[in-house]
């Protein structure tokens, strides 16, 4: 039977929500790989909307929910709904959204507090041994929700955000953009995507990598 | 030197704007294959917004060129400011906003009106003989936009369109979603994509051929 991979969204576009061509990729891979997706987001605003043309932030409300609907052709639903039950394995792509609606990192730092919902199921999901992947910087979120259990991840160089990931109980390995860190015992896969960049087939080689070693710890 | 290539999106979403899938999967086709890519999108409102949670029309205003900068990164330009000359071939993901921002196809069918700039730039490209991609419901616009020269495209197969895509003056050719329509003589290149799914693997078939033609074309 088809392995049942959550893909948390938060958003749709890099500076306010999740990252497009993340999502999509790992939305290609898994699909590629025979896996049954289940897109899921929070169903709450979004910290704020940015302007994708001018980088200013708008006085428009959007939610995370209804957003991220548009990566996911509308086939999504409430976090809230799900268990860990329910899947076998969770993908977190990245952009901005995973640490503005995600968790309040990108304002907060190393003092961030992560979404109630988000914090319930990354929990599950580590309680069940169920492998997480997390993109970029949502490997930023995911370590504020699961402080307690050391996680190793990467988020590519970036000594302030490596910084932050030690501050917060993480333990940070710098990671190429084709390439990805694993922390087997607490089985979580994440790779450094745009926060390298420099272009899609970059990305796409990396986010390739982790679709397939979490499908395989699944 | 690197193959410069013009992608002409609608939005961003597939029920008001760019088909997201189709627009990412045409990035990376791109860039794996060496090419230099210039996004650009008409600066005008989008017909409408949809919310993709619910399907149902928002009271909301968006600007297609605003809303396309989620999917270029912010790296996108105002189509008026696109010559032919900048660019070695064009490409026009789908998403209903390619019938209803590049066009008004989805609303008034084979009578329908092409955006100045959008017929602008088609004629601009045809005249110069530079290839031209099309994918899902794009190639109704750019039949719309070319109808004096009787273009043959593909759609998938859907029976009504087909009619409609015939009395504006083009022919259409049944297609599979992972293959493509040429049309060597008005050198326009199409696939179904999302007319036919059913996945996103499926549908990155088709546009990666789709990418290949255009460049050999080029």
């Amino acid at each position: 039977m088809a392995k049942k991979i959550g893909v948390l969204l938060s958003g749709c576009g890099v500076f306010d929500g999740a990252e497009i061509h993340e999502a999509v990729l790992t939305l290609l891979f898994l699909d590629r790989a025979g896996a049954s997706i289940r897109c899921m987001a929070p169903d709450t605003d979004q910290l704020h909307v940015i302007n994708h043309l001018t980088q200013q932030t708008s006085d428009e409300r959007r939610n995370v929910l209804v957003e991220s609907a548009r990566i996911a052709r509308g086939e999504i639903v409430d976090l809230s709904t799900v268990a860990a039950d329910d899947i076998d394995a969770l993908i977190i792509p990245g952009g901005f959204g995973a640490a503005k609606n995600l968790s309040d990192f990108a304002v907060n730092g190393p003092g961030a507090q992560v979404h109630p919902q988000v914090q319930r199921l990354l929990g599950e999901m580590v309680d069940r041994s169920k492998p997480i992947g997390a993109i970029c910087i949502a490997p930023a979120t995911v370590v504020c929700a699961l402080s307690g259990r050391s996680p190793r991840v990467t988020i590519g160089n970036d000594v302030g955000t490596a910084a932050a990931i030690a501050s917060m109980g993480g333990e940070h390995a710098d990671c190429g953009v084709a390439d990805i860190c694993v922390d087997e015992s607490n089985r979580i896969v994440t790779t450094p995507a745009y926060m390298l960049g420099p272009g899609i087939k970059d990305v796409a080689t990396g986010i390739e990598k982790l679709v397939d070693k979490v499908l395989s710890l699944c």
